[in-house]
């Protein structure tokens, strides 16, 4: 390796350092709040020179742009995981989807209000981009050409179902007696087999 | 009438005041953005002295929340009005909510974001409170109950059919070739006729 940063002394490859620099400041963030977190107080977690900190970000807010790709990259690879261990059958990939949105997102609530928001939601450009969308729109397209289910639009019956999701664990949690997981995951499962018109099972 | 209110020479009544410097204060919010606008602009634009903004409003926040509660109401009101003047049968009413929602939003989505988007999204007491849901979960109950369709959570349906709408319409706000108007009522007609398993018009 060459350049800038290989001058210093490092025990631990870049990767690792990197990652624990954001696990140190998600871990602040969380607990005194983003605007309340210094870049002193993330290299004093991580007990490293403020110096390192530079070497991977520029700003706490890059730190937290770095925590939600990290957070998206999780939550796909689940979702991915999950896929590919499960039911080869159309409409268990969307029960399994569904079940693997809500888990995952029930079992980070506050790692995922940190890291979206900060976020406007007038925010419309980024939801284009949103790769749990692209992949239901995936989804929904591949087994339209196996025949599975009919749709005319997959990116937008995506957006559809994936905001459906979102507003129904959003709901849940402000509500004063919140639904179960469980009820969660079937109601949610119920609606999108309709929409998607498949046979209730 | 009594109160401090009237001790001071009115040649409007106060709901005229009131809503006269609300326009302006929109207008203004509009054009130059909130954080830009100052009272002293307000006040000049809607041509009456400082001492008269602050018989209605605290602060310009104050005069947001208001935009936002006619903003509230002026859409209920057409969803209101649209189902009492159309369609008896209870798929062609959700055919109407749909198409009302979707026009009265594509026709004022600068005010929509003005009024909404310096919410954070986390906020997720407010959408419990959101009269449109409750409006729609209502006329989903009132169909369960006769019999057009079958609904096992008319609150979490109606959270999920909302906020599929709200989705499509943002999305297609924020693509490089946004969906005509009437493809998306149409394609939005499709999933909420899909999703409460009615039969396909």
């Amino acid at each position: 390796m060459t350049g800038a940063a290989d001058k210093r002394p490092r025990t631990k490859p870049a990767e690792i350092r990197r990652d624990e620099l954001m696990d140190a400041a998600e871990s602040l963030f969380l607990r005194k709040g983003f605007a309340a977190t210094s870049v002193g107080e993330i290299v004093a977690e991580a007990d490293v020179a403020k110096g390192t900190f530079y070497l991977y970000f520029k700003t706490k807010d890059d730190v937290l742009d770095a925590l939600r790709t990290r957070f998206i990259e999780g939550f796909c690879e689940k979702l991915d995981l999950a896929l590919a261990a499960g039911d080869r059958d159309w409409s268990g990939r969307i029960d399994i989807w569904v079940r693997t949105c809500v888990n995952a997102w029930l079992d980070s609530v506050a790692r995922h209000d940190l890291v979206f928001h900060q976020h406007a939601p007038a925010d419309r450009a980024m939801k284009a981009d949103n790769l749990v969308i692209l992949r239901l729109a995936t989804l929904l397209e591949q087994g339209a050409q196996a025949g599975a289910w009919t749709i005319d639009h997959p990116r937008m019956v995506a957006v559809m179902l994936f905001d459906a999701l979102h507003g129904a664990v959003d709901d849940s949690l402000a509500a004063k007696t919140p639904l179960s997981r469980a009820q969660l995951i079937a109601l949610i499962t119920r609606f999108y087999r309709r929409a998607l018109a498949i046979d209730q099972g």
